[in-house]
């Protein structure tokens, strides 16, 4: 069990009373609300250190030193606003509340847990503005507050924090013209240009070229400084004050990692040859407390310089849970396959929108660079471009996450759909878990936000052997237009696939035979569920059948006839929100066939937002965990008998 | 029946033998094309005469003198490649298409006819390289025509036309940004900056500012002409030819309705009070003949001074039908009930994207201007800057056509559903009619885009009174986000609602009494094919149930068993997708309360990808005007029976 230092709001306080002058005290909070999100990342097991750090000395100084937001209360309708567009570098941001007395001390210990904080900014949670965490948002939203604070006659400014690669974002541009048209002068945008998006350097993904000429083009105020510089922060943050006819723009340049030596990103792009180690996950042991050395040395020598008294932390006591998953990534097997399939053919071009890696693209782009093209944090361009590469007869495959693709480029997607090509559209991250990122990663509508689209087959491995089999199908056999899901983290089981499994369109495998209900579901995440389910009832004297059915949007008639005939209960398992999932297909095609004579139906799927939090525990809050499933399915057969 | 003229292919043949130069030969055959665009859109009935007007000096000369694709045929793999972004500028490029003779004459004649030419491009289009209609794409999509080329080591440049409020939309910037960073230096992108959006100046709307200082901050290489002066437009494409290290663009200043002078925006902007009047329908007959003369004139006049024949025209016959509709119009209502709303709450506010007159906005515009925010063509930042406004407390009302609103700011309203504040989305041009405008318009996806939004009621109402009663449900008593879908054309027929009839949540309402089986429908599109349905059906003895339902993803399951209690055949005539609609949320209530059994349940929706043609043409294409209807039904009563 390794030491996890907490510095106590108390510390806070006590600095507040020291006479050191501001900047150096405000040096000293920066690094201690370092301190403290670092320990919550840590304890979390996950979260955004990167931005978080590269952000932390400008949204202090905005919070104790420029906006009325403490004095006036979080609850004023004259309030300064600040928020943050990207989102992720909220881990920072509550550490700043916390140290201001905002979020209590036992919701900052839970980052990413169910009664905790979420892994992006969530509104419920005190001091946070707005949700933020799918990129290019903030200055829109902003814009609708400023509009409302001056039909409303309130007082108080805005501050809104962007990414330097969220510029990418085509949503950012509206905003810039339409706040200079609106007269939105009370906005002021802050650039946390850290230099760096996800693993690699903004210049290398798409270069931003002059951003000072650019937003001046927009008819925006500029100015750009060094945002660790608090001095160069509050004179430039006065000026802003003067300036009434134009909405304000601060480019800081600034360090992703700032404030600890192996996480800035001078020194992570050179350890990591290229690639930034520090966006998002937890540091292991060794690294997280080699930096949380770093950050206590410095703030104990800044107070001892000056002869003040040191503060005090708390240790935290800190176990890890064996995760019990198994080693097998679905996502792993999709990179392998793309890769394989490319050799065979010299038409798969594959695009990605900044996620290379948690899409497991880099071996594909590494082995193909002249088919692999980097995108950008531009979905809606990225999914065009793919058809126009369709048009001229390649086969694009579009990676991001579900959460983005399929609902940001909606009609992109639906406009390529009618040119008649064949694009295959991956949607990472699809369901429910992880949780820990919370609503806006979380992708459960994808299904949905596809099934009106004609000749579009959506399909979920259950497994690696199957994601190997789907990619294939997709690529050498489909006639129309794929859309594959694939689950993120890894495989919570092993699943078998019956001997000799073959991928027939529309038919699913049995993985447990049962005789009183059957259960269909996919992915690996829930058929786990699903199987779990299965066990607990066998115990309770009910046997299910455990029914694994990738294809989501496509029935094989007979088949569905033989799978459901033995059982007056048919029951799917979503790992999506409950309407427009499997249910719904399973559902229509049922009722086509006039299947639904004394049959009970039951869909079982995600209500209401998705919660955040572990995996078990948001299974659990949704209803979704075996044991859950399990005792809804005897509640509605006690209610059947 | 007035006199309509067309300049056969043969003309322009002849034009081409002439001996006069290339300057005046282009000006002859752009007025030409410009003649015979005029004459299709009177034909259709409809149509975009100010942008195809605007840009036929540039895309006749790209055509005739640019580019080699006329000369290596529109098959051939190293052809230059044409198309509008934009693209309802295509009855222009359909006119110099047919004096190519690409688009054969009995095509070209039956613009917006199921047989004939799609009111935006389509790929099935002889000559059309890309379908556009919705903005923003297609800088995106040649990037990917340009990717391929070199991947596939073909030859061939990219030229693609854009608007300028169509600059407004985010994604052009991002493809500016990619455009550069991927060196896709084949590309040749045009503004067509013919200052006036659809109805107002660009300037009025959202100003787009120095362009050519923005273009160039993006890396672009931007040069600036007159797109009506053909010396102009050769010397800067000649030089373009000779950049390799950027991509290029052109701002061809342009007149709006250039070519008939009543039609220039600078005349119409005076003669509509600030108004511009020809962007979208068909003149009337008088204005018709008028342009038709003075083209006409003007080409004759060119022929004579030059001493040469004059050129043949052929007369068309053209019968006017009677369009069998009422002076009903929904939209006209859900306009008015704003007004009359915001004289009570002062909290209302309302945002368009650049559609305020189809979405009958203008009145609450002049009379509450500090409540109405013009947002320009740029739906992402409408919608999120809705959240900041509801957040901030006010009520905002969203509008724009359903088929941008729904899937281009899709995870726009997904993040303002997850803070849950109140927001009313307004999808105008709702459902399958007019089909003219094509896919691009026509909203068939929106309610299974919105269907696994929580919180969220979608409804659609059926007349004019149930709208005012939809509208103050929406604003005055509903508890969460709700999307009112709205037709943007008149109603087919005067529908009466029961007396006394109030809107109940979840409740629908008998219009028409039977009792061989159940029709549930909504809009005043489908009740009228749904009731004449049920007229035919009753000459051939089967009487038919048919009930408003506009709650489409809401039923109260009491009234739910009333309703289908007496029918062993239920049915669901959608003005959507076959997937996703009203359809899914019956059939998912009736299972889950066990109401299916000995029951027929059927949908009735659209199919694969909505036609474009006439209503009557389109209708019975999918099978559900009122006789297809009926014989549908007629055909499940005999299976049954």
């Amino acid at each position: 069990m390794i030491k996890i230092k907490i510095i106590p709001r108390e510390a806070f306080n006590q600095l507040q009373e020291m006479d050191i002058d501001k900047y150096a005290k405000m040096s000293l909070i920066a690094d201690m609300c370092r301190a403290n999100t670092l320990s919550a990342v840590k304890l979390a097991g996950s979260g955004h250190l990167g931005s978080s750090f590269s952000a932390m000395d400008i949204v202090s100084w905005l919070y104790y030193q420029e906006m009325n937001t403490l004095h006036e209360g979080i609850h004023s309708q004259n309030r300064d606003i600040y928020f943050s567009s990207k989102g992720h570098d909220v881990p920072g941001l509550y550490s700043i509340l916390y140290s201001a007395g905002i979020i209590p001390k036992e919701k900052f210990l839970k980052l990413r847990r169910i009664d905790g904080l979420d892994g992006h900014p969530h509104i419920s949670i005190p001091g946070i503005e707005a949700n933020s965490g799918s990129l290019g948002m903030g200055i829109s939203k902003a814009k609708g507050m400023a509009f409302a604070k001056n039909l409303l006659k309130r007082s108080g400014r805005l501050f809104v924090l962007t990414g330097d690669g969220e510029l990418q974002e085509g949503q950012i541009y509206e905003a810039l013209q339409s706040t200079v048209h609106q007269k939105l002068n009370n906005l002021n945008v802050i650039v946390d240009h850290n230099k760096v998006q996800s693993d690699k350097p903004v210049c290398e993904i798409i270069d931003l070229r002059d951003l000072e000429t650019k937003f001046r083009a927009f008819g925006w105020y500029v100015e750009r400084c060094d945002g660790h510089d608090f001095r160069q922060l509050e004179q430039v943050l006065a000026r802003f004050r003067e300036i009434n006819d134009k909405p304000k723009i601060l480019i800081a340049d600034t360090i992703k990692g700032k404030g600890v030596s192996f996480m800035e990103h001078p020194n992570s792009l050179k350890d990591g040859n290229g690639l930034y180690q520090w966006h998002s996950g937890a540091p292991d042991d060794i690294s997280f407390l080699t930096a949380q050395d770093e950050l206590f040395t410095r703030i104990h020598h800044a107070l001892s310089n000056k002869g003040l008294p040191s503060i005090a932390a708390q240790e935290i006591s800190h176990e890890k849970k064996s995760s019990g998953v198994t080693s097998e990534y679905v996502s792993d097997a999709f990179g392998e396959s793309l890769v394989h399939l490319a050799a065979e053919r010299d038409d798969i071009v594959v695009l990605d929108a900044d996620l290379a890696a948690d899409c497991h693209l880099r071996e594909f782009e590494k082995k193909y660079p002249d088919r692999f093209i980097e995108n950008g944090i531009a979905e809606q361009d990225m999914v065009s471009m793919a058809g126009g590469l369709a048009i001229q007869g390649l086969l694009p495959v579009v990676n991001t996450f579900g959460a983005f693709l399929a609902s940001r480029a909606n009609e992109q997607i639906y406009n390529n759909t009618s040119e008649n090509t064949r694009i295959i559209y991956v949607c990472h991250y699809a369901g429910l878990i992880p949780a820990g990122p919370g609503l806006s990663h979380q992708s459960l509508r994808d299904i949905s936000l596809f099934s009106a689209l004609p000749n579009t087959e959506i399909i979920q491995p259950a497994n690696a052997t199957e994601t190997r089999m789907v990619v294939d199908y997709c690529i050498n056999h489909a006639k129309g237009n794929c859309v594959i899901r694939v689950v993120i983290g890894p495989s919570p089981r092993h699943l078998n696939l019956p001997a000799g499994y073959r991928l027939r369109p529309g038919v699913g495998a049995t993985l447990r035979e049962g005789k009183d209900a059957v259960l269909f579901a996919y992915g690996p995440v829930m058929l786990h569920e699903a199987l779990e389910a299965a066990e607990i009832l066998e115990n309770n004297g009910l046997t299910l059948t455990v029914i694994n059915m990738p294809w989501l949007n496509r029935v094989d008639p007979s088949w569905l006839k033989g799978a459901v005939d033995a059982y007056s209960s048919v029951y799917v398992l979503e790992d999506h929100a409950i309407v427009g999932g499997l249910g719904n297909t399973i559902l229509n095609k049922m009722a086509q066939l006039q299947m639904l004579d004394h049959r009970r139906f039951g869909i079982f799927g995600i209500q209401g937002m998705p919660a955040w939090g572990t995996p078990s525990e948001v299974l659990h809050f949704h209803g979704l965990s075996g044991p859950d499933l399990a005792k809804s399915i005897i509640k509605d057969h006690e209610v059947k008998a």
